[in-house]
């Protein structure tokens, strides 16, 4: 099953600036964990923002809420999830 | 450069049947002549809607541009564009 | 796989009267079909309005997406689709 | 009398967290209790958020308006209520 | 059951004078039937558009429902429901 | 004049809960001084929300004006203010 | 009585040229009239969009109501109404 | 040249009072000496919000840029900006 | 004095190709008219769309509202017109 | 590469002023830097708000990303970004 997820992260001005680098640096372990087995499919980032855009590969729904609720920085994020599905018209046997 | 690109297309209920079914078939060719040259590097379906989220990969923002508002379905679309980048945190070194 | 959908139904004052029932019937059969395998599990109506909301339970996200776009009606809805999962506190073992 | 509620919950970053763990049990408790007698009759999650769409099932719009706002996380909550009412093609007579 | 029912009228431009003049006659005597029975408990006129916002008291949604989509001008309207109680603080024992 | 005002009350989670029930006494005090005169003419809970639907039937803008911002809750509340006038086709001499 | 009207005019692309500009003409006698009587008390353009923005100074909310729908162009119309009042501040005693 | 600006003033529930009340001091006397030039036109209140609509009158819209950003006030506000033009129908030569 | 003019064009899919290809001809012509004489002082297409982001520097507001409501494509466009002022910080004496 | 970049600035009205001058300067000194070599091609002031409309021209999406994130103000800013391409009805040659 496929997902984009849209997260875009705030950080409130006055927020202890190393209790955040710590949890960017667990949010790094954690997506190249999700990004080795498969999960986490593809990122990129939106230009000029602290934002990006996530292309999930999941076995259900319940996995992809598990696996987004627990991100680290989650309590910093506004998230946007859209069920995706493979276009018939890709020549690509495996685009996900 | 990368950008993501939303279409939704939407077609009068009174619009020629074979006349639409024709820029479909227009449009499938161009996508796929698109796809392999790597220009429309991916393309996803939004579950339930005539929607597709693409990824472009492009040389200039006007190539891009030029390649939009020539697609044969081009005049029943809204269209949202979106600059993206490469995210740095990303393991795969061609993660387009 | 859970889904909410919501569908608003528009026809527009000229549409001719005998075709959008011949069209309505042929929803309520396919409904009904869709119904009794337990695809198309809940349906509301909205109070005052011609659209209703529902609970899908499909195998995939491209089942979805085919059921959908292949409802007589669907030329005159606009349908807007969430990603759902089962609440863990729900005591019911088969809430879907 | 049928409503879909739709309530998204927000925790300040800063808020204690033992004192919302213990909101959260009292939530759980309360839920399952309006569950068991039939007012609370569905809930899904929302994927990826901190969200669910319910369905209650009521005797008077009064007794859901006493029911939500007394929930313990109801100073969390961002609700929305829609009135439902049923749908006259369901082949289930007590689809609610 | 109490509900605020808003609802705009659109008339589209080259719309048969005659024939909305029928269906607006027919909206008065049936306004004026819902009106003497204590359905349409109110109606206000919003300044300076073809609007209304109007308090319905019904005996269930699915009454309010059909009173709404019978109306003779229902195909022209846009209609917002929105569900309502007594107001506790209220010292009028039937302000409805 | 005739007027829909909709009020919806937000109270910061961490605001002093004495304070706000002793505003919401002097607010109860006021909503029924008002509601004797005749200004505050009728009330409504919109369900499940802290907001409320009301028709004021003042001599002037201004006296609307200074009702409003006066309220003992009206820091905490966000404010709709729409015109009406009365409907013609009312069969009630004295619907405000 | 004071209110702000914003007024934007529609007109379809294929709308006959001559029947419009017979409307014009009378939009503007109509206009005329109201200024010189004091009711449409001000206008202004707004740049480069055919809308304006205009201050009605009226005896009650239903003469505002009757002069708006009775414009020759109002079928053309998207109307935005909003109340108000001389502020206090002003050290014009005729400001309004 | 002629401008509407439209300003929101939103006061934090646990501003100090005192602080503010000079601050308003401030805005009355900034508004009225602005006002006595002609820069300031018109000012109207929106009813039941802190909120006003007022036509201002500038050499250019620099000036109306550093008017406005130096009001006492101007950090509590949202504020909105329209050019104007006197409109050519208007019987009043010096209508601004 | 400078204002931003973003402009969409939208034209009905069933509109005249030879009549339309004829008012592009004349608003290429009008626009590189105004452009020569420093009105339209910058261009910019909106990748994507059928849109363009516009400087103009005009000598008065009404000014600004002749040159766009006769522009021969305005009938298909939406316009959206902010005024801008020069910025202190420009170290560039003429950035228009 | 052509992007035009919007920037609205917020403060908090408690926020130190003597650390909100010193990143001012510090924004000043980089804007000046980037506009010397190009990058930040143009900025025109919005007026009557603290928010600039600017282009910027650059050799990658990502280095307009990095650009951006390091301006001293980003934490205040709300910034919205959109791809342009150069006009082919241009008649300057390097009207970026």
């Amino acid at each position: 099953m496929l997902f984009k997820v849209e997260m875009d992260v705030k950080v409130p001005l006055d927020y202890d600036v190393d209790h955040f680098a710590d949890l960017k640096r667990k949010e790094l372990e954690r997506f190249q964990e999700l990004q080795k087995v498969g999960t986490w499919r593809h990122i990129w980032r939106v230009v000029g923002l602290y934002s990006n855009i996530s292309i999930f590969d999941v076995t259900s729904s319940s996995e992809l809420h598990d696996v987004l609720i627990s991100l680290p920085l989650y309590p910093f994020m506004e998230v946007r999830v859209t069920a995706l599905c493979r276009h018939p018209s890709s020549i690509h046997d495996d685009d996900r």
